[in-house]
């Protein structure tokens, strides 16, 4: 359970005076993430989630907050931050960086179906067209200048063939620049459990703290990586049906451009690598108050090898 | 019915492109209303109102819609108006300036009662602080530089005792200056039919085009004079459960200093001055393509005499 920070029902009914959101009602830890500490905050006017920042410094934060902001303000189904009485975004609480953002409805899906794929494919869509306009910058926290670094500090514990294997992706990755691809802010982890599901209609997106401007066509390759795969735990291998449904309906809301349509084989290596190496982090070097079990890095360096093998990075949309 | 500029669906197909809401699911006309024109408009994503502004310039609009954008940020229950692509809440559709804005659930009530009153009290105190940091800035513009106006134009269709109560109440009025009084951009014209309720709660509060700059207490005021009434078509009193309740809830969210109590009683003269002047000028004036009836101006002719009468306008809450 990660609670990191402890916000008692008494210190959220003095610091939610600072907003115009009514009384408090109910106030519930989130077990779930493992960075930031979560609790579920209904008022007599709504539902939200309240996040301590317990990573992020709150000169980082308004990016996050400004893009989703951004973000709900086009109609995007994601977490909208509540502006307090100062009219900002970003607050304190209990010493850390703090904010209220809406509670969105809805599931997140363990077996995306195609039609979900379908769904997911024609948000992604929209939330690039619409992120477009974004007037703000953050790199991608989890960009290749991340990577240089993590694979330092992965590498002592690597055996030989993975220690090769990472090497020759990273010197493929070094011939890769993509200048001219669109580029916008973009969620960069829109993995099965960020998303919420009511019906077939995506309700909530969730967890953009892993967001930067990037391009687009990597966003669509972590997607890919994590909703179009045949068992998302035991078999990277694409699953044909799922991979055209997100990837049509995405095409049909933003046609990508050849010069996309070129780069995509390697988005997807890229997008492989960058989960391939925070997992192997995660693994070998936890940081400290990381509370749930590191995810098989494993997992990851396998799909990176379907992808990098002939043929393993088909576009099946015409 | 009020839609003055038809829109077929292919039109809104074609315009929402535009914005990253999803695909056209269902266009349905809103009859009520005698502004603007008014569609509920389903998409894959959502639920909005498109809205065509009959009356108002696009020169005026921003100041409508940043301060719903506004209210709707700090977790108030007011339309959100969508952003398009280029990152504008407002565009043109059929020739007409266009919003689209997200649809509030829940229902109006004809006969609130006390908890009701209550829960209106405690939110319209919300936006209140909420609106305090609001930049924007537009006259109220049913506020005195209109009285004077509307009482020029239909004086030739009174009668003499409501000719000489008019210019009274003008003259009372005249001398009435509250420039250290707390101000904000207020609603203005928060009656029974632009609250939403889902139970007990307020779900949405709607239809901001008469909002301007103004005192907070008038902004109650105009409530009280609708909320509270022992019957709001027959019987102008109030009746002092429901207005005690919505007082009560208003100022244990805001209270009100010594100077706004002190200036109660006139408050709820301007307030009621300006909806039998308005209900004069649309029986008298009528727009070309003014649909629906005219409200009886008698009503708030009533309401006034009864507010101007020694007692008539208590502050119920110690």
């Amino acid at each position: 359970m990660s609670v990191f920070t402890p916000v008692s029902e008494s210190e959220l009914t003095g610091w939610l005076k600072r907003y115009a959101v009514g009384e408090l009602v109910r106030l519930e830890p989130i077990a779930a993430g493992i960075e930031n500490t979560n609790y579920f905050v209904d008022t007599t006017q709504g539902r939200f989630v309240l996040t301590l920042f317990e990573r992020l410094s709150a000169a980082d934060l308004p990016f996050y907050l400004d893009f989703m902001s951004h973000l709900a303000r086009h109609g995007i189904p994601a977490p909208a931050p509540l502006a307090d009485l100062s009219n900002t975004l970003l607050s304190t609480l209990n010493g850390k960086p703090a904010a209220l953002v809406t509670r969105l409805p809805g599931r997140s899906l363990e077996h995306p179906d195609a039609d979900a794929c379908a769904s997911l494919g024609a948000l992604l869509a929209r939330m690039h067209l619409a992120a477009r306009s974004f007037p703000g910058y953050a790199e991608n926290p989890r960009g290749q200048r991340w990577w240089a670094r993590a694979a330092v500090a992965v590498r002592p514990f690597l055996d030989a063939p993975r220690s090769t294997e990472l090497d020759a992706e990273l010197a493929f990755h070094a011939t890769q620049r993509f200048p001219d691809l669109p580029r916008a802010a973009v969620h960069a982890d829109l993995f099965r459990d960020n998303a919420l599901f009511e019906g077939d209609r995506i309700s909530g997106v969730i967890d953009f703290y892993f967001a930067g401007v990037d391009c687009l066509m990597y966003d669509v390759a972590v997607c890919a990586n994590d909703w179009c795969l045949r068992d998302p735990k035991t078999d990277a291998r694409f699953d044909d049906a799922r991979l055209a449904a997100f990837l049509a309906a995405y095409a049909a809301v933003r046609q990508p451009g050849p010069e996309e349509l070129a780069a995509w084989a390697g988005m997807l290596r890229a997008a492989a690598l960058r989960f391939w190496l925070s997992r192997l982090y995660d693994l070998y070097l936890p940081r400290p108050g990381m509370l749930v079990h590191a995810h098989d890095p494993e997992h990851f360096r396998r799909l990176l090898a379907l992808r990098a093998a002939p043929g393993g990075a088909p576009w099946p949309v015409s």
